[in-house]
């Protein structure tokens, strides 16, 4: 199996270098920290001990990269555009491609500009950050769940799950539709919020005002989410996503990083296409389409 | 008809001031500022004419005070509690007693304190501010709306009205719920969105997702407002208020400058009280409750 991943960050970056570390044969793309990273190697601080890879393979352009059969996208979803025309180089007539992006529609608009690609989505469940070039700091967590969106070839699709269980990480299959919208039951409230209130997760969970807001914001969600035909999610499951994120560490959500360092949020795979999913099934979103104008408004 | 003035600051002091300045007899209440005044008089650079009143009647409490026909209330809404307990010392049988505060539920709080009080609600349109201790600016506009809510003396209510208008303020009768949820059309967006935005009234408007999203909250309010029973208001008038705000300059409405400095910001009175008005009837301002719990947040 050859791995390749494009983004190799805070996200995709540690998940190919636990690969990687184990043997397999992993190429990554660089962009801003190629030349370091070329010369120094990759650096994995992680809670689950630190591991270092002296000389990962890696490239400046997909195209001096090799065919892959799976290849992990760790890119922020601000530009799509970019993905599609660097992905060509990497594909077989069957290559796997792992969304690790936070989003709604991401797989469905790749789908429309590659037809027979094979695509899954990854949903990561992790903490963790580019401390500096080449060293990646994991702090927590570290699953990851990949949901079926059009991988015909089921056994490729179980390897993949089946290497990074090998390689000690958490991960299992599940509805991918699902799944996405489970996720954004989390990533809709607490990164916007954060960013607009300039604070962190804790803090949102300790005012009873914004903690009822979050609450509801979940709720609209699970709504959307139910009127778009998921199954299995009720505001149950609000009330779990509350509990766990108050046994958390104060957290700033990606686009509170994203918007501190002065880089592009994702608003658009974040809010503005679920809730325009929404819209179109007839639901309208009202306290998250306020947060998406809000951060069109600061973005 | 003897005038007092609680709340000496940019918006009572300014109309105090402007009766005072006519010759009418006014005794004006302040606090932090009362020494200075009372050495150096009370200056109002006005865009219609600056004038200066020498040695206006200015005490440092109501029990010094005499008793008067008419008390303008100035204070800001944050402590209402305040009032109630300053206010007797001025009051005779048949005084009236005019808000000019921002808000919805003011008066009908001020009747359970005092069931036998005249009250009305003074809707001022102005745009002033006080520069330094003695000294109001007034920037533009400045006409009042008088709404009656329980004084039973007409020709006293007429009286006052015509006493404004000679000293050359725009003043005019209005049904006083319909003006308070006018009123609340602009003040509920605004105010907030400025706040948490960390903005100006312009640049809001200049940004398509944010003017939309305060055209969206200014329907929930005139929605609310239809729904407790104001007749003659609808979103024609959202239309009005987003092309009136677009020809002003840049604004920052007045929770805004409390924000910037550190005052306690009037979320009861503009939000708190409004919103669970609506929610009593059945109706969920779900955008403006949201800015309602991002404000006690900040605040």
């Amino acid at each position: 199996m050859k791995y390749s991943v494009i983004g190799t960050g805070a996200v995709g970056g540690f998940y190919g270098s636990k690969l990687a570390n184990a043997g397999f044969d992993v190429e990554f793309l660089l962009h801003s920290d190629y030349q370091y990273v070329k010369e120094n190697g990759l650096k994995v601080l992680s809670c689950n001990g630190d591991f270092y890879l002296k000389s990962p393979k890696v490239f400046s352009s997909t195209e001096k990269m090799s065919k892959s059969d799976v290849v992990l996208v760790g890119l922020k979803s601000v530009n799509q555009e970019l993905l599609y025309k660097i992905l060509p180089p990497l594909l077989k007539d069957n290559t796997l491609v792992i969304l690790i992006q936070n989003g709604i529609g991401l797989e469905e608009d790749l789908q429309k500009k590659f037809p027979n690609l094979y695509i899954a989505a990854g949903l990561a469940f992790i903490c963790s950050q580019k401390k500096q070039p080449g060293v990646i700091e994991h702090l927590f967590y570290g699953s990851i769940n990949l949901g079926n969106f059009s991988c015909k070839d089921k056994a490729l699709f179980s390897n993949v799950l089946n290497d990074f269980v090998k390689v000690g990480i958490q991960a299992q299959e599940v509805e991918y539709y699902q799944a996405r919208w489970k996720k954004a039951v989390w990533n809709m409230p607490f990164n916007g919020m954060t960013v607009v209130l300039n604070t962190t997760t804790d803090k949102l969970l300790k005012n009873p005002d914004t903690e009822r807001l979050i609450y509801d914001q979940m709720k609209e969600v699970i709504d959307a989410a139910q009127i778009l035909g998921v199954k299995g999610l009720d505001y149950s499951f609000a009330d779990k996503m509350i509990e766990m994120t108050k046994e958390m560490i104060p957290y700033s959500p990606s686009m509170k990083l994203d918007y501190d360092f002065s880089r592009p949020m994702e608003v658009y795979y974040l809010y503005t296409r679920p809730i325009s999913e929404a819209r179109k099934a007839g639901f309208e979103m009202k306290k998250l389409s306020m947060l998406e104008a809000q951060l069109k408004f600061l973005g």
